[in-house]
């Protein structure tokens, strides 16, 4: 399938992707939602009425929304029909768009001449902890190889609540963190500027469809009818805050003061040729979580870091989506099990992901070893991440001869305020 | 100072108290922004226009919203000037609203007949774990006397993120969550209903002002101008779950099934009164979370239990809200020191309060010793909680004759669906 838009090679957005993102312009400073093709945006508010299909004909504000929440809540039917009539409309064969340069002009916008926000209003953000390499990385770091992963790992995936204030699209700058830390050896704390500044590679999902009202849960079967898209995210981490106030109760000012998502949501449709077997699961898990239709996906990650100055990011990790244990229909059904109501606009992240060697660990803290190596970045050596430097999450999925991608995950730390 | 709404011996809600709620009717059923006074609600939607002052004459549209966000995100004067307003028009000596039978007959409604809802949209919720009393029973039952504080826990307010979307209001009911559990000694886990339902007595606060731009602090000194108003909350707990699913990152499923909060907001400003002397923090923490103006609250608190078919509410907790180690300031300041972004409408637990003795713990797990100990309900007795039993939380402030209250926070455990 072709568009008609041309699409520059190796472009993340071809025909078959299709991401949703909330988009403005210089000109139009109101926020609308578009679709990514090449390097345009198709502005789904302009062309609102040609969902005229059962599902959408009359839900079509949806996409004259400024975020994409009333259109994740749509049950899922809703989102094949639009996705379906988009790739109509963008493709050669279809003459609505093609053949009408007015409603073109309106309705196609440059990437360029936009300024992309946050897709969604997130209601709540909850980070898992589902990539078994770096859990267990983490763990025999922290606690010794015998001891590497908690009992309770194998059996649900464990997660944590985290902060949906301090979310920020890509391209968004931070500010290096100030807290308290404690060194091992120290008596008393001290406060300053946060010294072991980290990134985490990680992707997250957004809920969509109706809430499931408070008390009742999704079952794995209907998983699938709650995954609205994925996207990269970037979930910073203080790593000294963190070992200095996470006990007993979970990561907080060590993770909240920002976590940086793509601007792109891309569909479990534009997804789905990249479904790969799940990864075997010993022990059995109960059955609320045993699913046995490929949901594990097979993404190639990567991770870039740009030192102030420097013209180029330098590849740090290289690592693919499929190495997480726990997949999205499991995070789900788990979140739910106990009654806890997913609201469209959530954003559900994957934790860390991490591959089994070196070079595949998704944050510094692996790849340094805790400080004990080296990172080369380009010219330089990283153990942390160093004021001015600038991360980049990069995430294809290729098949086929077809390749789709999920745009940019960047953010640049700047100096902490004292 | 009285007013001319006749206000019930031991009401909650006199001229002096004024807290704001959201409301809505059998005749109306859109929701509407109001203020208890004795057995009534005055409808600030149908006064609006009468705040005409220099703060709220521009931002009189806050009155008319269906949550009190946009109220609570005015500056602190505003809210100043919406209590002064407020007392005038309902006190005795004011003709305004005490002699237009028309104006009171469309500006006050029955709490009768009023159905409350939250008070505003929760962007997102905190929970910390201030009470000395409450950290140090639960660390000697689970590591010990010796360890009984974690090293980190006089230096600074541990908190952990909770989940928004799960908190519901007082006379919502709620199903016992089911999930894994693994008892101590079993092999693996397993599923099923939580058999230690538990509460958790606490009061929260709703953040107001203007917000801290992401990577921001608020200082102490400011912390006041960003704490709205207090209510009760029950952070209701599934013990058992929790034990297995908390380690590394936290409570999650054991939390986020509700949480209840008392629907009526009382003001910093009415609670003014009842501040009394910190308690002596040792170590000094750090000048950050270094205030000497006294900001501990002098609440009277209880905790009842009423089991199914019973007629009354037993009583099984009376502790005080000045327990807490941490100031609701330290506890705000904290929070943002690493550039958090707090928004209006956010909601901040105390956690469990507890104070020194048997009898003042604010919750079964502590009451009962972790079920070592039978607490009686009444004619039946306790360990944790049973299916039917209501939960009510109550607070009162008392001074020279004037007494103040928080209304009910209630909900009661429904069966478990499996
Ligand atoms: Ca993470
Ligand atoms: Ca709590
Ligand atoms: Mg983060
Ligand atoms: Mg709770
Ligand atoms: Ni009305």
């Amino acid at each position: 399938m072709k568009s008609f838009v041309s699409v520059p090679q190796n472009s993340d957005f071809p025909i078959q992707n299709l991401p949703y993102g909330v988009f403005s312009t210089k000109a139009d400073s109101s926020r609308h939602i578009g679709v990514a093709i090449g390097d345009q945006i198709l502005n789904l508010a302009e062309i609102a009425n040609l969902f005229d299909g059962p599902q959408l004909k009359a839900h079509q504000d949806v996409f004259k929304q400024s975020t994409l929440n009333a259109f994740m809540a749509l049950p899922r039917p809703a989102w094949l029909e639009a996705r379906a009539r988009i790739q109509q409309l963008l493709s050669e064969d279809c003459a609505v768009l093609r053949d009408n340069a007015h409603l073109r002009s309106r309705a196609l916008v440059a990437q360029s001449d936009a300024t992309m926000h946050l897709p969604a209003q997130i209601g709540d953000y909850t980070d898992f902890y589902s990539s078994i390499h770096h859990a267990t990385n983490v763990g025999i770091m922290f606690r010794g190889k015998e001891n590497a992963l908690m009992p309770n790992w194998k059996w649900l995936p464990v997660g944590y609540h985290g902060r949906a204030s301090s979310i920020v699209v890509s391209g968004t700058d931070l500010k290096r963190p100030v807290g308290q830390t404690k060194a091992p050896d120290a008596e008393v704390p001290s406060f300053g500027p946060s010294k072991l500044m980290d990134f985490e590679l990680e992707m997250a999902f957004f809920v969509g469809g109706p809430e499931n009202e408070l008390g009742t849960r999704v079952p794995i079967e209907k998983a699938e009818d709650r995954i609205f898209g994925v996207v990269l995210m970037n979930d910073w981490s203080a790593r000294d805050i963190q070992a200095w106030e996470y006990v007993p109760l979970g990561p907080f000012l060590a993770k909240s003061f920002a976590t940086t998502v793509s601007p792109w949501v891309v569909s479990i449709e534009a997804l789905r040729p990249y479904f790969v077997e799940n990864p075997v699961q010993d022990p059995v898990p109960p059955a609320y979580l045993h699913h046995d239709d490929p949901f594990t996906l097979d993404i190639n990650l990567a991770v870039s870091i740009r030192p102030e100055g420097d013209a180029v990011d330098h590849i740090v990790c290289k690592t693919n989506f499929k190495h997480l244990y726990w997949t999205l229909k499991q995070q789900l059904a788990h979140h739910t099990v106990n009654g806890c109501n997913l609201r469209a606009g959530d954003l559900l992240g994957s934790g860390t992901v991490s591959g089994p060697e070196e070079g595949a660990y998704g944050s510094m803290l692996e790849l340094s070893w805790r400080g004990a190596k080296e990172v080369p970045v380009g010219s330089e050596i990283r153990k942390f991440l160093k004021d001015g430097d600038e991360v980049n999450l990069s995430g294809v999925c290729e098949k086929n001869g077809v390749r789709i991608g999920f745009g940019e995950c960047r953010g640049k730390v700047l100096p902490a305020d004292i």
